[in-house]
C-alpha cells in the first residue's frame, strides 16, 4: 500500500489538465472581454483572493440621501469574475433612501442585516411591487426595473446585504441619469414631460449642463 | 440508380428523430417557463406562421405623443419563442417623441426606414450617447439602459423598425412607471427628488393615484 | 395637456405586450423543465410573492453537527425562479459545522451576518483555500467544488447567509452521498479507498445499507 | 454517536430540497419548451433511464449510401434532456458515405471506434478542413457547418461515434433538404445554380416535386 | 439643498464602479475570444461608436445574382460586439437572388423595407417554408438552415434589412461552400450525388479545383 | 456564364466577413479568460487543428488503481474551445476502477469501446443510480456528482470514451481532494466524521500533509 502517490501520479497521461473551476480577474492587464475579465494564473491565486472584507466597513451616510452604497461587483472584489454572482452593502441611517434606480445587467436579491426597509419595484406592466421588510427577510428585484429602498426604522439605521446574478450588474441611479449630465434640457423635457423649472432645479443640484 | 428514396429510408434507425428547430409559441397553452412558451407541434406549423405583417401597418399617432410602437414580440408574433430575437415598428409623426424608456431583457437595434431621429441613451457612468440619424442608418441601444427617440424630421414623419435580442423585451416607460400607478407620492418623492407638485401634476395627467 | 391618459392608451397598437419581467415559479403545477418551473399568471402575482421570511427564523442547531441551514431555493421561493439566484441561511452554534459537500450547479457567495466562521474550499487541483472570515466578510466557493463551514466564534453562534448562482444550485453532502444509501460497500471502499471498518462505521450511523 | 441519522434529519429545515440536477424528458407529456422537455418526477427516475443500449447495435448499411446513422438524442434517450450532450452512432459499410450534412444547433465529436473515417467540413470562408482519421482520432465539427464522412477502410466497414453539444442538435442532410420536398425546381435552381437536367434527375430519386 | 452634487459623490464607497453596460468591440487588439472581442476602454468610446451609416448605401448590384449583401457584423460595426445582435442589408435587382445559405451562428429575422420578395427555408424535417412578402413584412429563418431570398418585385428591386441574434452571425453559402474551394471533385461528388458533370461546370465558373 | 466568380467577389461589400466559425484556442498567448482563451488567427488553421490523436493511446495502468485517465480537454486539444464540448479515454485494466470524482463544470456521457464497466452515480437526494454497461452502451453523469467506474470485465480489460458539455470540464477526484493536500486534519476530520487513522493513513499514502 505504500507508493500509492507515485502510482497515482501516473494515471493521468498529461500534466496539462487545467482546471478553470474559477478566474480571478487581472483587473490590471487592460483587457476586458464580454465574458469578463482574463484570469489571474491559478499558480499565483491564493486564498485571500477569495474573501473580501469590504462589506463589513459602514458607508458613509453623511450626505443628502442619508444612506451608501458600497459595491462588491468585479471591480473591488476580482474573485467573482466569471461566476455570475457579485453584491454590495447599502448603508441606511435615519431618512436615509437609496433612489430610485436599476440594474441592468443584474437580477437582484437584497436580504435585511438589521432595521427595517420598505423596498419596492416597477413592472413593465407599471405595477408597484411594494413591502417593507424587517431583519431576516429577503425580496429579489428582477433585472433592469426601477427600484429604491427607504429606510423603515424610524430613528435607527437599517443595514441591508444584496446580491447580484452577475459579476457586473451594472447600476442606473435616475436622477444622476436625468440630471447630471449635459443632456439638453429640451429633449429631456420632450422625452420625460417634466416641467422646465422641475428639470433646471434638480441639474443646478446635481450639477447638469444643457 | 432507382429507388435511391426508398434505399434512404433506411438510413435512420429510428424514426422519431426530433428536430425542433424552431419552436412557434403555443401562446394559447396558459404555460409560460423561464425560457419561453410551450411549442406548437411542427406538423400544425405552416410558413404563415413564420411571417408577420403587422408591421406593416402605420401605427396611430393621433396622441400626445405624436407617436406610436407596434410590437412583434412573441406575444404577437409566436415564431420568435426561443430564437432570441423580436421586433417593433415605431412611427414618429412631426414632433413625435418614444419617451424615455428601457427594455429590461433585451439589447436593441434600430433602423431608420425613412426621416431623421434624435436618438439618445444614458449609461450607468451617466454618460449620454446623443445622435440625429437619417435613412438607412443604424444604432444600437444596450440592455436596461435610458433611452429616447425623437422626431427631427422637420415636418415630415420618420419610421424606424427596431430589433431586440429577446422575444421578450419588456418595456418600461419611464413617466408610466412613475406616475400612471399606485405608487405613493412620498416615497416617489423622496426616491426621485422630485418636488410634490410636478408629481401631483403628472399623476394628474397620467392618471396615477397615492 | 388634460386627457393624456387616454391619449397614451392609443401609443401601443397591441394590448397583448407581454412584459414577463420575472416568473414566479407554479411550483403546484407538476410541471418542471430545464430552465425551471412554469410561471403563476402575472395578474396572480402579488408583492409577498417577492418578499421570503424563512431566513429570518434560526434553524435549529440541537444535532450532531450543531448547525443548521434553511434554504431558500426555488422550492421555497417561487420567485427566484428564472433569476439565476437563490439563498440559504447557516446557523452555526458553538462547535458547529456545515460538513464537508458541493453544489452541482450554482456559484456561491457566503456573508458573515456575525460571529467567526472558518470557510475552505478544495480546487480541482487540489489545494486547499482556508479563510477564517469575520463579521461582514464574504468569500467564494465555485460551482462543483467540496467546501465547508466551521464555526470558528468559540462559545458564540455564528451565522451566515448564502446566495447562489442558480434558484435551485442542489446540495450534495458527502457523507450522505457516501454512507447514506444502498451504494454496495464494496464499490464504495473500491472507488474511495476508505477502509471497510471506516466505511461499515459510518453507513452505521447514518442509516446506509450494502 | 447513535442516532446522529435521526439528528441529521434536523439539519434541513425544510423537507423540500428540489434537487433537480437532471431532468429525464417526459417526451409523452405532450410538451416541449425553447429549453427541453418537462422532467419526469424524480421519484419515477431509476438508473435504467440514465444508461441507453441503442448505439451497441449496427444499423442497417444496406441501402444506397452503404452507411447508418443511429441516433441518441433526446427524442430516443430522454436522459441527455437539458444537460446540453447527445450522441449518435455511424455506421459505415465498404464504400459508405454520411452525406453532405449540417446539424443547425449543435457542435460535433467524432470518434473512431474501428476503421478509417475520411472526414471534412467547409467553413463560412469556404475553406476545406479534410483528414483521414485512424482507429481511436477524434475530430470536431463546428455547429452549422457542411460535413462529411466517407469510409476509407476499403472493403472493411467502419464504426464511430459522434457527441453533440446539444441534446437536439437537428439534422440537415443537403440532398433531402433540397430534392426530396416540394420546393419549386425553379426557385431551387434560381437559389443554387443547379442545372433543371440536375435537379429534376435527383428529384426524381429522391420523390420531390415541384 | 446646495451641495447635493458633492454629498452624491459620496453615496459610493468606491469610486471603481465599472459599469459595462456594453463593450464596443477593440477588433485592431488581434484579440478574440469565444465571447467577442476584447472592449474600448469606455473613457474612449463615444456617439458615433454606436451608430453605423453603412446600411443606408446601396450595394452593387451589378452581378451575376443581381443583388448585394452589405454586412453590419461586428467585423464592420465594432459596438454589436457582446450584445447578441447584429444587422445587414440585402439589396435585389430585378430578378435578382440571396442564393441558397446558412447562417451556422445566428437566427434571422428579415424586414421588407420595398418591393416583393419571396423568401424559403428548408427544416431538419425537409419541410419547406415558403412566403412572399411585401413591403413592411417580416420573417424568421431559424440558425443553421438553409434559407434563401428572391426578388417578387419584378421589374422594380426590392429592399430588406436583416438582423441576427449574434454580433457574428456567420454566413455560408452553398455553391462556394459546394464549388469555390478545393474539395476534391470524387468526394463532393460522392457526399452529394451530384454529377460530375454539373460539379465539373460549377467549379469551373466559381474557380473551385480539386 | 463566364467570370461568374469575378462577379460574386462583387456581392459583398465589405471584405471584412469575419466568420469565427471556430475559436482554436492559442494556448501560448498567457490569456484565459471566463469564455475560454483567445482565438488563433483563421489564416493559421489547419485540417491537423481539428484531429487529435491522443485518445487512441493506450494509458498507462500500471498503478495502484490499475486504470488510467486520457484528457482531451481545451488544455491538450485547442480546438474545443469554445464549443461546449470535450472528451477522455478511459482505461480500466483487469481490477481497474477510476477513483469517486467529480466534474465541476460539465455534464458527461460515456460510451463503451469494450469490455464491461459498472458505472454509479449519486443525486443531491443521495439516491444512487448503478449500471453495468456493456460494450456499446452509453450512460450519462449529470455535472457536479460524485461518480465512478470499475471494471467489470474480469480478467480483461475494458475502454470507455467519455464526452463532456465543457471544453473544460475539471476534474475532482474525492481522495485527491480530501488526502493529497494541506488541508489540517482536524479540519478534514470534523468536516467529514472520518476517523483520525483513517485520514492519517491516506494522508501517509497520497502524501497530504497537515
Amino acid at each position: 500500500m505504500l507508493h500509492i502517490f507515485l502510482l497515482f501520479s501516473l494515471i493521468f497521461t498529461s500534466t496539462n489538465v487545467l482546471a478553470q473551476d474559477f478566474c480571478v480577474a487581472n483587473t490590471a492587464s487592460g483587457i476586458v472581454t464580454p465574458s469578463g475579465y482574463p484570469c489571474i494564473m491559478e499558480a499565483n491565486v491564493t486564498s485571500d483572493d477569495f474573501a473580501f472584507s469590504g462589506l463589513g466597513v459602514p458607508g458613509n451616510t453623511s450626505n443628502i440621501i442619508s444612506a451608501a452604497v458600497t459595491p462588491a461587483f468585479v471591480g473591488q472584489y476580482p474573485a467573482v469574475n466569471g461566476l455570475g454572482l457579485s453584491a454590495a452593502r447599502l448603508d441606511l441611517a435615519p431618512g436615509g433612501v437609496i433612489p430610485m434606480h436599476t440594474h441592468p445587467g443584474a437580477n437582484e436579491l437584497l436580504y435585511v442585516v438589521h432595521g427595517h426597509i420598505t423596498c419596492g419595484f416597477i413592472s413593465s406592466a407599471n405595477k408597484v411591487y411594494l413591502k417593507t421588510l424587517k431583519r431576516g427577510d429577503v425580496m429579489v428585484f428582477p433585472q433592469g426595473l426601477l427600484h429604491f429602498q427607504i429606510n423603515a426604522a424610524g430613528k435607527r439605521p437599517s443595514l441591508a446585504i444584496v446580491t447580484f446574478s452577475s459579476p457586473n450588474p451594472g447600476l442606473q441611479i435616475l436622477d444622476f441619469a436625468l440630471f447630471a449630465n449635459d443632456l439638453p434640457s429640451s429633449l429631456l423635457e420632450k422625452s420625460t414631460f417634466l416641467d422646465d423649472a422641475q428639470v433646471k432645479k434638480l441639474k443646478g443640484v446635481l450639477g447638469g449642463t444643457g
